[in-house]
């Protein structure tokens, strides 16, 4: 429309000084003519990255979503990206679908996938198959055979390292309340739970593991049964800590004390381990720097990307360290 | 470049069906040449609304964000939104300026504020300026003259009907506990917490008024400081549950019972409120109301906007309710 060459209407977008001013007008007056606007998102990915990522995840914890969208918003920042956040329902049948349709709405540069949609192979080869780039954040073993980037947690070793440390306290008679079957940790920590105790020659008892989901209702409920054994046992291991400070809620409701009658640990670290009364102790899971980790492994992997470039290896194995505190200290 | 007129590029762009093969075909080239995205954002807003509403916010509290972030997100879905989240520090200078790059670089349709930024004068002209597009959510008067929408919460009334409960209760010695002073929430619960006083005809004892944040650690140090009065208060009305939770927490460690040492009423109705033992009384902020409300008025907003309709008053206003539970119950 403008009679120039494509390089000339780059150079006036890109405001490159090195038009003629006739020229320039020219180009200027058929962009407005043609509401050409160029799209921003796309130029920025061709000149230095996309600017907006997305976190996708399906998890009713505040604390680990909140740590989760720090952590990738400390990173997105210092790189100039925007973050577009997009909670979901796993179950739901259409999801692979869905989280394609969102990158395409809005343009997105990519996904970060925190469990249990990072363990689900069914949505990582719909993503595959439509060419977008992700890191998985993820549990356990049985990874989903990708080039793509992921950040481990070792969930395993964690609770093993917990159980292992109820068992130094004395305790033989330890119950373990479980989360949701559907996310990987759930298992991980379960099967950790389990071969501490036989490393101790403690035969595994299936009527003190208990299922439930990552919540403090559970922890309630749970509470009720196991105390309601005869005996009951003296020390729960419970699959995170908002599961563990119900356990705690319940135990005072029945004028049980804690640590003395019942030893409590959680896992994750969470606020809620250091402000129940006593403080919890639990395995420290460095939330918000798994989250950095993998908000960087992203955008490293979509500049080498772009650049047709090889990448270092950008995955991590996190372990969650054991921090003890009051609720399973001998007296 | 291909000689046609912005008509029918857009016809093409459309998909309408009604331009010849061969203008189809130059036009097509055209595009590819010039590599033209149509922006797809943009398109979105002119056709059904745009695609991404962007959450603004400056607040350390976990559990507000995230009924915040619910809130939105099942207006969003409804609607076929998407939502992008922008943390941010309020005290920065360049905070407007910022926002609106946001705005630009991400291709908002339009903003949610809530408190701090939705109460700063200096943050809403900058955006009116650009016209952008904005629902605030903020506390008490004093508010800034824009035609957008808002959603208010009534925190004066709420705070004084706790305070009025713990009066009920018979205190007369009853301590407040400050959040940031930058929230106008602040300072509209302690006019309520003032008010109730006066109107029981109980002096202002400023000596009770603690300065702190909306923070665990508030509530800690503050029981310090009023438990080491002599006499020391026997009510505490914290600024929200988080100080409430601490305050508690702190008493415990000084073997102060609660209730019957020290009432301690919270505010929000947070699952800190529930979760502690004993439970607290609180006030029912519906957050996840507050905020479905604040992205609807918004989507009504941008489609009254578009199609260049009056639209219906969308402005609404909350009253969080008092809800009271064991920590200032009689004994």
């Amino acid at each position: 429309m403008a009679g120039v060459s494509i390089k000339t209407v780059s150079r006036v977008i890109n405001k490159e000084g090195t038009v003629k001013p006739d020229t320039l007008q020219r180009v200027e007056e058929a962009i407005k003519a043609l509401k050409y606007t160029p799209n921003k998102a796309a130029r920025d990915l061709a000149s230095k990255g996309a600017s907006v990522l997305g976190y996708v995840y399906d998890n009713p914890n505040a604390y680990y979503i909140i740590d989760m969208q720090k952590g990738i918003l400390d990173v997105c920042r210092k790189n100039n990206f925007e973050l577009l956040i997009h909670p979901c329902d796993a179950s739901s049948k259409n999801i692979a679908k869905e989280l394609v349709d969102m990158v395409d709405t809005a343009q997105l540069a990519g996904l970060i996938l925190s469990p249990p949609l990072s363990e689900m192979p069914e949505v990582l080869s719909e993503l595959d198959q439509n060419q977008i780039s992700y890191v998985r954040i993820l549990s356990g073993d049985g990874l989903f055979p990708s080039p793509l980037p992921y950040v481990l947690v070792n969930d395993f070793k964690a609770a093993y390292d917990i159980t292992e440390h109820l068992i130094g306290q004395g305790h033989k008679n330890i119950a373990f309340i479980a989360g949701e079957e559907i996310h990987k940790s759930t298992i991980e920590r379960l099967n950790g739970y389990k071969a501490a105790l036989e490393k101790a020659g403690i035969a595994i008892d299936e009527s003190l593991i208990i299922k439930g989901t990552y919540s403090f209702e559970t922890g309630v409920k749970s509470s009720e049964t196991l105390l309601a054994m005869s005996p009951h046992p003296t020390a729960v291991f419970a699959c995170n800590d908002e599961i563990a400070a119900g356990t705690l809620f319940g135990a005072r409701m029945k004028g049980v004390d804690v640590p003395q009658e019942l030893a409590i640990a959680g896992f994750e670290n969470s606020p809620f381990s250091r402000q129940t009364f006593p403080p919890l102790t639990t395995a420290s899971q460095p939330t918000n720097e798994i989250a950095q980790h993998a908000a960087a492994s992203l955008i490293q992997y979509l500049r080498a990307k772009k650049a047709k470039a090889a990448h270092d290896n950008l995955n991590h194995t996190f372990i969650p360290e054991l921090v003890v505190r009051a609720s399973t200290e001998k007296q």
